[in-house]
């Protein structure tokens, strides 16, 4: 029996997404959003939603473009302190000891420690309510070589990415394999 | 070091988003999707993106509503079969044997055997490229009474969703707690 928790935001697992942007002064800035994801395969596309309150919101506004770093297991506190204060009054890449690189793709700065990196141009703008969506284009990705195995793809087991748990607000790794997509699947059918 | 990948979908982790719709026949159908996410708080709202090919998206155009069932650990194999064949050429509810339950706010079927349920309105229409990106205002959420703590809330460890990795195309558990958010940020800040 299923029980009515009303209208809201709980969907799982989201990831955690820190959003680079340069402010208009030319300052580096990075937050980190949970609302967002892949929105197309051709051309590939990611979604983030921003409240028009942050300063990332202004930032992406006016250059069009930003960046994605996916923090590993080892980044998580950094990831959290990136969601914690505004960019409007923190110089969060000093504060944290955080490098910002400048993309050669899009005019937006990532986070050279985490070790995924997708640069995105912005393509389109949904003023949905509390939060605008941008759809960002990915003009490339970008991975610490330590990552890739022989076969020149992600090692997965080497990236481990963290998530996120709207309620109750808490960071996780990934756990255990629970098999392979497309295959797992293959016997449910009864035919019935 | 970082190295160039190229324009690609490389984000993790994506959720496993089991999609339920009606066909213009009134049959339920439902297929899985991994590009999606919250796109909005106020009113909340999700974002799924699906191709123009598949059945759900024609679905959606007609009824202009869809739910989101998310899957459990246990229902891994489920969730995969939901993404491996056609709702046109196949009674996905009747040939895994697993019940179609009719919202009662929006024009669309959910899951019965997963835990949790977001019933939604298409509030945005948006066309990326192959995908297109539809918006749904979540009418409700709906969630197994077993998985309800003391508190009324979802109890996340009985919850156990699952999640997706793209590349290689596996799909895992959630793993260990890494901590709670704005928490473990506060102490990144060196004060420099």
């Amino acid at each position: 029996m299923k029980k009515s928790l009303g209208a809201k935001t709980l969907l799982y697992p989201t990831p955690v997404l820190v959003v680079g942007t340069y402010g208009a002064d030319g300052r580096a800035n990075a937050m980190t959003a949970a609302w967002g994801g892949i929105a197309c395969s051709k051309p590939p596309c990611v979604s983030i939603s921003l409240r028009s309150a942050t300063a990332s919101h202004g930032n992406i506004m006016q250059r069009e473009a930003f960046t994605i770093s996916l923090p590993s297991e080892v980044n998580a506190a950094q990831a959290d302190y990136f969601g914690l204060v505004s960019g409007r009054d923190h110089d969060k890449f000093q504060e944290s000891g955080l490098t910002p690189v400048p993309s050669d793709l899009v005019d937006a700065p990532y986070v050279d420690e985490f070790p995924l990196v997708l640069e995105c141009s912005v393509v389109g703008v949904h003023e949905l309510g509390l939060h605008t969506q941008f759809i960002g284009q990915i003009e490339d990705v970008k991975v610490d070589e330590a990552l890739l195995g022989a076969d020149g793809r992600i090692d997965f087991d080497l990236l481990k990415p963290i998530l996120f748990a709207m309620d109750p607000g808490t960071y996780y790794a990934v756990g255990r394999l629970l098999g392979k997509a497309y295959t797992i699947g293959k016997d449910v059918a009864t035919g019935a």
